[in-house]
């Protein structure tokens, strides 16, 4: 897939986007290759036979050894667990390598400067019911019967189904949103997600060239925000209500019917499956796997991954009735 | 009282109220009645001898026992729990069939479409300071020497007090503020709480048709977000302070002179006392009722009752000597 | 130094400004200097010998008894740990009679009224890249090549450095913002602290006079709201990353390269060294110190001081390896 909201500044040869990386000893494992040309950057997952992959973390070795990328970044130590035909390049930091061949493909992944360029929604949409000062970019698409509040902006690219009602003072880019989803007013979607390599004295961004997908019959509450996906998609599934000030972090994957309270906040790649109630001022760390129909209660804190049909409770979350037990 | 800020729909006669409700096999325990007209839905201390009323959980028997309303939506189960003259209409489901009756009574109650009629305020009010972009709804009242920010928006029918200060990027709906209050830069008072029957591939909002009342003297801060409740009134208390990023549910009412700490979060239906302290991130749940004089340490996660002049911490929330012995 | 933010109606003489507490019994350990003039009020380490300064709390004795302050208000007690050069004003609510004092210095830092004039930004500033509606005060410096998004305001006095980007629904006041720093869609910065002295039916709200300073290299996070100090500056170090939705409290100093994470909390007084990183949803309590290289797990409480190079988690935080043990 064409990535929707950002430009491919691609492709480029193998060696000019090694040579960007002048401060490390990386080195390719065919030489004979440097000089074909790669398309695009992904995930292990999503990677093609013209594209550029990472491998930084053991965990993620199912992954590494399907994938189909032409070539990988990762460490020498990791080189067996990738298939025979990809080409490897090792280097002492594959994130801080991934984070720069990813700028060179979409330089404006970096920094979510605003549209600068916004129109009121009334010159380009004449039968969308909307508040004042209501701001679209270029390239928006807004459903029928869909209804927008004041002081909103919602940035290029954007695109919202039909019968959504958006409220006011909400910011909308990189998001693709499905029929009859409400956004509650003052969220923010589809930012950028925090992520970066720290640097003493100057932190190196990482591009977040992924972007927000919220489908169908969804709820987001006032003051949340959902960042967008790093190289892949941040989700929200069908039917997801999602309370105020909720916190939702990139790359996240959330199932359908789930029940979100207040202040939760869920860190970036973690995982949700469908049908999960989570109370409030809970949180989730980040990469984590939790199950279908799970419930999480108020105030809890998920470390580790939770399975199908858990009830969990407490910081560290462990089961409910364990919880209630000692809580006595 | 009649509603200030939602059109009462009604009166319905009971038996197209319980028409309206074709999935669920409801029974009235008194046909002869069905021809009779209901006024108003109101909860069980509320309702009057024209009103339906709801009876779902045995925790609100001492109130149900009592109720003078005409009739009650409850399970089979509880019809001994409530008064003989009192009809009772039996269902699966008393939250839904409740719901769905509130829906056809205030059918604007369900979604908070923005009102997309403001006005700048200084069409409608002269000698009230304000900002850029200040925007006002019909029948707005705001008390002279009060001060009002840049992109806020009040919506129609909210009453605000004198020598108030209402901030900037502020959002104000259905609500009723006292005077001397001070609303800070992108609070949302009013909005609807996140109240729903959850439904496999499409929820039921639950209506949401009581307000907010901040009374004289109060502060809420930066972000905060205070939902206005369900069939009752949300009420922050006088002389209370409330600091950024707090998420106050629906139906909470908190007494007078209260300081609540940053990013605190109380649940629905929760009531506090006088004089209570809460410390920064210590949350609440729902339907709990603090007393006067109650102390909450920062970060504690309350799950039951707490009785007045106690001081607590921890989570579970537990005698603050104890948690400080147990952090040694 | 000159406040930057706040004009000073002083110099005041000594006897004016204690008349002005009439609900306290105050007394003055040299009645000779009553007729002599305090040109500003400062905190124990800050003061000057023209200055008043308070001492309320034992904690201070280390500066106390170091201070150049002219005069000192504090109780009764605490004479002796004060030099015998500086006056001292004994009465029963330090606190109180120390907020009347600065209130006369200072009296437009107790309530954060929006400026009411802002003007469009395209009015003042030619070359800054800027959305629709945004808005600056008087005497406000932008550096070059920064860019400000829609809706944003910028109140008087704030200085922003070179290559900044602020986004849409900013809100700026009382700060001093350095190079090449990002604050994102919807943060509040700059705004007064939770001060005040509880009072039944009417709170005394405590002046903040102080500002925030953001070096260089920083990013706020969406929503997050950073207070400005009461007597002195709260401090974000150098390329230190702030997610979303955190809230850093008045007189906070965060040092450099600290990765603060969603939804974390900073309560009042507390410093951090260089090198902190923070994970989702922590708290730490007001008047810390927290060491340099500290690592403090998502959701954690902290609530004493933590030395430098420690790896904590839990609520109490406890050691790192402790929290892990237990959670098995």
């Amino acid at each position: 897939m064409n990535n929707p909201f950002f430009k491919n500044h691609g492709p480029f040869k193998i060696a000019d986007l090694i040579d960007s990386d002048t401060s490390h000893s990386s080195s390719v494992s065919d030489l004979t290759k440097v000089n074909e040309l790669l398309y695009d950057v992904k995930n292990l997952n999503e990677a093609t036979s013209r594209d550029v992959t990472f491998f930084h973390s053991v965990k993620y070795k199912d992954l590494a050894i399907k994938t189909n990328a032409f070539i990988c970044i990762t460490k020498k130590d990791f080189f067996d667990l990738l298939p025979d035909s990809c080409i490897k390049i090792s280097c002492d930091n594959v994130l801080l390598l991934t984070a720069m061949i990813t700028a060179k493909f979409y330089p404006d992944s970096i920094i979510d400067y605003n549209n600068y360029d916004l129109s009121n929604i009334s010159e380009k949409f004449k039968d969308i019911i909307h508040g004042k000062n209501t701001l679209v970019g270029n390239n928006v698409i807004i459903g029928e019967n869909t209804k927008i509040g004041h002081n909103t902006t919602i940035e290029s690219g954007v695109k919202i189904g039909k019968n959504c009602h958006i409220g006011s003072n909400v910011i909308l880019r990189n998001s693709i949103i499905e029929d009859n989803v409400h956004i509650l007013d003052g969220a923010v979607v589809g930012k950028k997600g925090f992520g970066f390599i720290p640097r003493n004295s100057k932190n190196i961004r990482y591009p977040h060239v992924g972007y927000v997908h919220i489908k169908k019959n969804s709820e987001i509450g006032c003051g949340s925000t959902i960042d967008r996906g790093s190289l892949s998609v941040t989700i929200i599934g069908e039917n997801t209500f999602i309370d105020n000030q909720v916190h939702i972090a990139h790359n996240v994957k959330i199932g359908n019917n789930c029940i979100i309270a207040g202040q939760v906040g869920i860190a970036g790649s973690t995982t949700l499956g469908n049908n999960v109630m989570i109370g409030g001022q809970a949180g989730i760390s980040g990469h984590l796997k939790i199950g279908n129909n799970v419930q999480i209660g108020g105030g809890s804190g998920v470390i580790k991954n939770i399975p199908d049909n858990t009830k969990v409770m407490g910081y560290p979350a462990q089961d409910f009735r364990n919880f209630i037990k000692e809580a006595r």
